[in-house]
């Protein structure tokens, strides 16, 4: 454990207008992304990725990136590696930021069935408006906490949000409705898929504090893993994604520190660590009955990871890709 | 088929718009890049990119995008992967606006020796003016057709195009010569070359229309081959650009409509489909009598390729690279 | 040899203009990138990218750029690569003017102990700044000169020049303190270390001119290197970038000229060919007693080599990646 306290408290990095030059720019696309951007009455502004229009890679791309609070790079490589010809890179230089303060999907919003007055709706807000409402324990280990002004939330949904959860975004953030945007990505399309994927930095960063390594240790990271389509099966779509980075994500992770720290990370970090291993994630989460936190969550790591320990120099390899799973799963010969 | 009608009637895309803003850029950089930007005394602006100046990959790959309308990335990918040291990597949300709409050199420009008072003029115009004149049948299936202002066309020409080929394109495109640039890539060029190599997925898209696969079901694309250098021979410089298609392409679809439809278009799509496949181009076009049209059009293809079909999640794969061939062609120990 | 004489005299391009703008972004997010931007009464503007701050990978990258004059790209490959996850790549369409007009680091500048009131100060200038003192005989050869305006100089140091050296460059670029800007890179940090292996292109037009290849003739090039760790020993730091280049760099020029000559380039260039190839930079500089000018200059060279032939359209291979060299100094598994 680190005796760090809060080590971004003072950080003058601000993701929610970083984010804002990333949104607008999304609007501008809008068109050629194939996203649809509506102001409610209030000046509220809903981006629709892909439940009433088709969306793309593209507008997966910078939504990457807008969650990432533009502190992170979100690209695709396309063709010539072998076994799947789609892949994200991502890389950031302030991971602990762009990952766990503005990208992690950790914001529980849900509306019971009496407060949309329809169906109940539940949803993980994920972006920069999270370092505005700082409603996670989490923020307090960081310190961080970004300034109001404009702001944006990622929601991986297949509907709008109902009026009682917007109203306690706005509440929570301190924003007027025509500060913030919203983002809405359900899984089961080519922009939420691509999102997705691109947690695949973000996931082992979660994993290295989960499993009590120093956050403000980790300097910089990169990595990549394989795009798949998304299925119109939202079970079998959410296990493509996961699958796409338990078994095809690959990350590098820069850390400072103690060198049998950067060791240990190395060693624990893979999902070959977790007795879940090996089998593709629809079917785990079937067998859990659906219940998410049934699985084991040592499963939800890259494939393979390379800790550069800066103090010695030394680089520590752990776990290993599973491309020959994803091809059987995602793959099919003409 | 298909039972959609003009699918892109109602677009609000503009590919000459949109190119606009990269060919200011070739023009801000035509130092950088070494093309050469002339204004006659009417204002039409001429960039010759490879006659009478050397022009570059850098510049090839503006073209590229250029000629997909800015509705397209081209990149080039450097070093590292087996077999050949520089690849071009290209990708696009709008792959039917962008490489068929824009990229496709389908509008046949000629002139005869009385015309031009000296030698003979062919060439087949590609990029965005294109869907300006609307001279081609395939507008009419696209239903897409782009508004009067600034407007490109990229000629595969190893001089200047004659006044009557010039009016022709401004009566056909109903433009003033001051909005119109012609600019003129020599195959045997390096940006010419670079332009060529970057519609190895425009390539794919074509075929797939032939082969009557419904336009309006092709979603996504992104593919890669790789960049040969020219040949100072125009024969062997054409078939170069052919070969890094016809041998080392890999392109990648996503696709709605039937799953059938798309099994059935990853196992036509591949060059090797082609009964002319398997050796170099230019040795085909010499025993062809340098008649393209006795080329078996199966041929004009990737070499690999993976179709993912929206509606189930599923993706099917096809043909395989033969980078053994390129080698042979290209490459010597030194 | 070649007869061709200063080719670059009338060249219009402007090495440190057109790094300015990419200066003007590093001081932009200096905050993300982890850099500190200080300027000294006199208006002279320093930027540590690694003394007293961290810095970042990212800093690395934009100040690679600097480095080349703005005339050349380099980017980070994330993973999925054999052996090492992340990469450089880099590319210039000018790679004569962005390598050795601007990039290499030519311009030796010393104090004395006397001079600086305390420790002997040495650094060898790199960047667009030399383009303007042209203290270098390489400059008459390449009859290139910038015109005064703003200036950039890159230092590999971990602590500010002293007064002396600031004056002598003031005085020989003829500039005042308000119009220079130097960035400090310690090779123990990671944008030092990223700036220095960004140089992978450049190394090989060094070696090509020292060895005799006309460099008018050279008209792109492209590579690619893995990105190490720093180490915080600075011989070992040297000795991972030189690594990363000598055994994991690959490298693809193209040249104009005779054929025999690219081919005696390709044959001449690669690191292989010199007698200390095959043992870590590292153990080679301690063997020669830390002196750079024992150890053979053939060694500085990329691992593997491509040099396209335009007057033929041949490319001729040379040399080849000692990754496993690479592995066992820099990886360990976990």
């Amino acid at each position: 454990m680190t005796l760090h306290q809060a080590p971004w408290r003072d950080s003058p990095l601000r993701v929610n207008e970083r984010a804002a030059v990333l949104v607008d720019r999304l609007c501008a696309e809008a068109d050629a992304l194939q996203v649809r951007v509506h102001r409610d009455e209030r000046g509220l502004c809903l981006i629709d990725a892909g439940i009433t229009v088709p969306g793309s890679v593209g507008a997966g791309l910078l939504i990457g990136e807008i969650c990432m609070g533009g502190l992170g790079r979100v690209r695709l490589g396309t063709g010539a590696r072998p076994g799947w010809p789609t892949w994200l890179e991502v890389s950031s230089d302030q991971p602990v930021l762009a990952c766990l303060a503005s990208q992690y999907a950790g914001w529980s919003l849900s509306a019971t069935k009496e407060e949309t007055g329809g169906k109940r709706f539940f949803a993980l807000g994920s972006g920069p408006a999270r370092a505005l409402a700082g409603r996670e324990p989490l923020f307090d280990e960081l310190g961080y906490r970004d300034r109001p002004g404009r702001a944006v939330l990622v929601l991986e949904v297949d509907r709008e949000p109902p009026a009682v959860v917007i109203d306690k975004v706005l509440r929570d953030c301190g924003l007027s409705p025509a500060q913030l945007t919203f983002i809405l990505t359900p899984t089961t399309s080519l922009a939420g898929t691509t999102q997705v994927v691109a947690r695949v930095l973000e996931v082992a960063l979660h994993k290295a504090h989960t499993a009590g390594f120093a956050l403000d240790h980790i300097v910089g990271g990169s990595a990549c893993a394989p795009l798949p389509l998304p299925s119109p099966d939202g079970v079998q779509a959410m296990g493509r994604t996961n699958d796409a980075i338990l078994y095809g994500g690959q990350v590098h992770l820069s850390v400072a520190g103690e060198l049998v720290a950067a060791r240990a990370l190395a060693e624990r970090l893979p999902s070959l660590r977790s007795r879940d291993h090996g089998r593709p994630f629809a079917e785990l989460f079937e067998q859990a009955g659906h219940d998410f936190y049934r699985i084991d969550p040592e499963l939800f790591a890259p494939a393979e990871v390379w800790v550069s320990h800066l103090g010695s120099g030394q680089t520590f390899h752990g776990g290993r890709l599973d491309l020959a799973l994803l091809q059987r799963a995602w793959l099919q010969e003409a």
